[in-house]
C-alpha cells in the first residue's frame, strides 16, 4: 500500500512539474484531476509491471489551508455519493516535526523518524520503537510517544491543539498548529450543516518524504486500509524547477482498489430493465421501448432471440429487478407487462407510464 | 491510424478471449465497454511505447444484425451528445469477398486484396491498383473496380443491394447481401424518427484481417480521419479458445484523438462560475455560494485571496462567462452581484435565485 502510494504520487509529481516547466505562464491556482491506468512494480517486487488505476486531485498555487479544507469537501462529497460513511484522520508534518524537535531529535532525522512512525498500523508500537531505537536516543523516542499519547486522551481537536500549544515551544510546532487552526476554521465553513468526522491524529505520518504540512487519510469502519489520502507538498515543484517562485500545493489520491473492495456488491447488470419480446414480431416494439428508456438514462437490454423461459432464467441469474414482457396481446392493446422479479408481481402499463416506474 | 487500430483491436480481442477462457459460464450475450490508457508503438515506429486512450464497445453472443444495428444507435447517440454531426460508411466483408470471387480471385487472396483496397484513401486508386497487380491478375482487378464503381452510381442502399443481387452469383456474396438487408431492417427500427446517414460503401475494407461480416467507419464532414470504426468478428474467440461453441461478436472503437481534435475548442474552465469575495470577510459567504452551486452540479471556483482586478483578469483570460461578486454591501443585504463577462452587465440576485441563472 505504502509503496503503491509512493510510486503513484511521485509519478504524478513528475508529470505536474513537467507540465509547469512546459507551461511557464499557467494561471494559478491550477486545479486538476486525473483518472487513468498506470503501471507500477507489483507488490511482490517482481520485475514485471502491473497495471492499476490511479485517481488524483491536486490544487497548485494556494498557500492557505482554505485549499486543504476544500479537499475535505471533495472527500465527504465523493464518499457520500458512493454511499460509504468515512472519517478522516489529519495531522500536520510541522506539528509532528515540532514534537520531534521538542523531544531533542536532530532536524536531519525528522523525515526518517516520521517514516518509522507511519508503520504503526503495520508493525505495532513495539515494532516502531524497535526501529526508532536504531535512529534516535531512547529518551527522545520515549518523549515523542509520551507527548503524543498524552494528547490522545483529549476529547476533541480544539483541546488537542490547546494542549500542543502548551507543551511545544518551538517555531515549527507553532507553525503547524497555526496551519491546523486555519484548516479547521475553513473546514467549519465548508462543512456548514453537514456531519463530517475529522480527527487530529498526531501519530499519522504518511509514508512520503515530500509532504510539508497537512496530511490526511480517509477510513471507513471495519476496513483497515485507507480509502484515500493526501497532503500538502509545498516544495516539490519549486525544487524540481529550481525556481524562485513558490508553488504551494495540496493533493490527494483515491485508492480505487480499496474503494471497490468495500462498495456494495450489487452487480451492474441487476440494474438493467430487461425487455422480453415473446415473438420475433415484437422485437420492433421492444426496440421502441428500449429507445424510450435509454433516452431517460434507464439502463435496459432486450432479450433478443431468447425464449421466455431462457430470458427469465437469465434475468434471475443476473438478479435483474424488472422485466418488461411484450407479447402479441400486449402489442395489440398498446401496453407492456411489467414484471417485478423480486415479488413476482405483474401489471400492465402503457408505454408512456413506463419512464416513471423504475426507482 | 491503421496500425493503431490494429494494435488496439488485437489487444482487446486477446483480453476478451482470455476473459472467456477464464469464465466459461459467462452469460451470453455479453456486452462490455472499456475506456483506458494503453500503450502502443509510436507512429514513427521507434522502439519506445506511447500511451493513448482506448475506448471500445463489444457485444458477444448475438449472431443477428440486430446487434450491429444497435451499434448504430450507440454511434448516433454518442456523437449527437458530443454535438458532432456524423455519417457512417458500411460494407460487409462477405459482400466484398463475393465481389472478389465473382472477379475470379482465389479465396486465399481475399483478405490480402481487402487490405490493399483499404488503402484507397491513403494511396489513391492508382496506388491500390499498382499494389493489387502484384497480388492478382490485372483482369481480376479491373473487374473488381468495375463492379464496385458501377454500384457507386446508384442513389441509395436499396438500389445498390438490388444491383449486387443481380451481378453477384455466388454464395458468399448472397450471404453478405442478406446480412446487409437484415442490418438495414433493424437500423430502420432503431432509427425510428431520427435522421441517420448510413451509406453502403463497397470500397470500404477496414485494415483488419479478422473481420467477418459487417464493417463500418464513422466520419464527419471536412475531416479525413474516421472518428470511430467497427465490425463483426465472429470467428476470433472461437479460434482462440479452440472451442466448438460459436462466439459471434460485433465491436467498435472510438478514435478519441480524432474526436478531441474536432470537438469545439471551448475550454473547460470557461464553463465555471467564478466567485469573487471582495474582502477576506466574504470568503465564508463565497464558500456557501460555491457549496450551493456545486450541489446543483454547476462548476464553480472561488477567487481566494485575489484582488478584484486580478480576479477579473483571470476570468477574462479563462473566458469565464459569469462572475459572482460578493462585497460588504452585498453580504449585508443578503445578495450577490452577478456579472455577465460577455456583455459586462451586472445585476443583484438573492442566493436562492442563483441556481437557475446559468444556462
Amino acid at each position: 500500500q505504502g509503496n503503491r502510494d509512493l510510486v503513484l504520487r511521485y509519478e504524478l509529481t513528475f508529470k505536474l512539474a513537467k507540465a509547469f516547466a512546459q507551461n511557464k505562464n499557467i494561471s494559478l491556482p491550477f486545479k486538476r484531476y486525473e483518472i487513468g491506468k498506470v503501471f507500477r512494480d507489483g507488490p511482490v517486487k517482481k520485475a514485471r509491471l502491473r497495471e492499476f488505476t490511479q485517481c488524483d486531485i491536486d490544487t497548485i498555487g494556494i498557500k492557505s489551508a482554505y485549499a486543504d479544507a476544500e479537499f475535505m469537501a471533495i472527500t465527504f462529497d465523493v464518499f457520500s455519493k458512493l454511499g460509504i460513511e468515512v472519517f478522516v484522520k489529519v495531522n500536520n508534518r510541522k506539528l509532528l516535526f515540532g514534537i520531534f524537535k521538542e523531544s531533542g531529535v536532530e532536524k536531519e532525522k525528522f523525515v526518517s523518524v516520521a517514516l518509522s512512525l507511519d508503520k504503526l498500523d503495520k508493525i505495532g508500537k513495539e515494532g516502531v520503537k524497535k526501529e526508532l531505537e536504531q535512529k534516535i536516543e531512547k529518551e527522545q523516542m520515549e518523549k515523542i510517544f509520551s507527548i503524543i499519547e498524552e494528547s490522545e486522551k483529549l476529547n476533541n481537536n480544539e483541546e488537542k491543539l490547546e494542549y500542543f500549544k502548551k507543551v511545544l515551544n518551538n517555531e515549527i510546532a507553532k507553525e503547524g498548529i497555526k496551519e491546523l487552526e486555519e484548516f479547521f476554521y475553513y473546514v467549519k465553513i465548508f462543512q456548514n450543516k453537514e456531519k463530517w468526522e475529522i480527527a487530529l491524529s498526531p501519530f499519522l505520518a504518511r509514508g512520503l518524504g515530500y509532504y510539508t504540512g497537512l496530511i490526511w487519510e480517509v477510513y471507513t469502519k471495519n476496513f483497515s486500509s485507507a480509502l484515500a489520502a493526501g497532503g500538502r507538498w509545498d516544495n516539490l515543484i519549486q525544487k524540481y524547477l529550481d525556481s524562485k517562485i513558490e508553488y504551494p500545493a495540496t493533493g490527494m489520491s483515491f485508492g480505487l482498489d480499496a474503494i471497490f473492495a468495500i462498495l456494495p456488491k450489487e452487480q451492474e447488470e441487476s440494474k438493467i430493465v430487461y425487455i422480453i419480446p415473446l415473438q420475433k414480431e415484437q422485437v420492433k416494439k421492444a426496440i421502441e421501448v428500449a429507445s424510450i428508456l435509454r433516452k431517460r438514462n434507464i439502463f435496459c437490454d432486450i432479450a433478443f432471440d431468447k425464449k421466455i423461459t431462457k430470458a427469465l432464467e437469465y434475468a434471475n441469474k443476473k438478479k435483474i429487478k424488472y422485466c418488461i414482457i411484450i407479447g402479441k396481446e400486449e402489442e395489440k392493446k398498446g401496453v407492456v407487462k411489467l414484471k417485478n422479479m423480486q415479488d413476482g408481481s405483474e401489471r400492465f402499463l402503457e408505454i408512456s407510464q413506463l419512464e416513471n416506474s423504475f426507482v
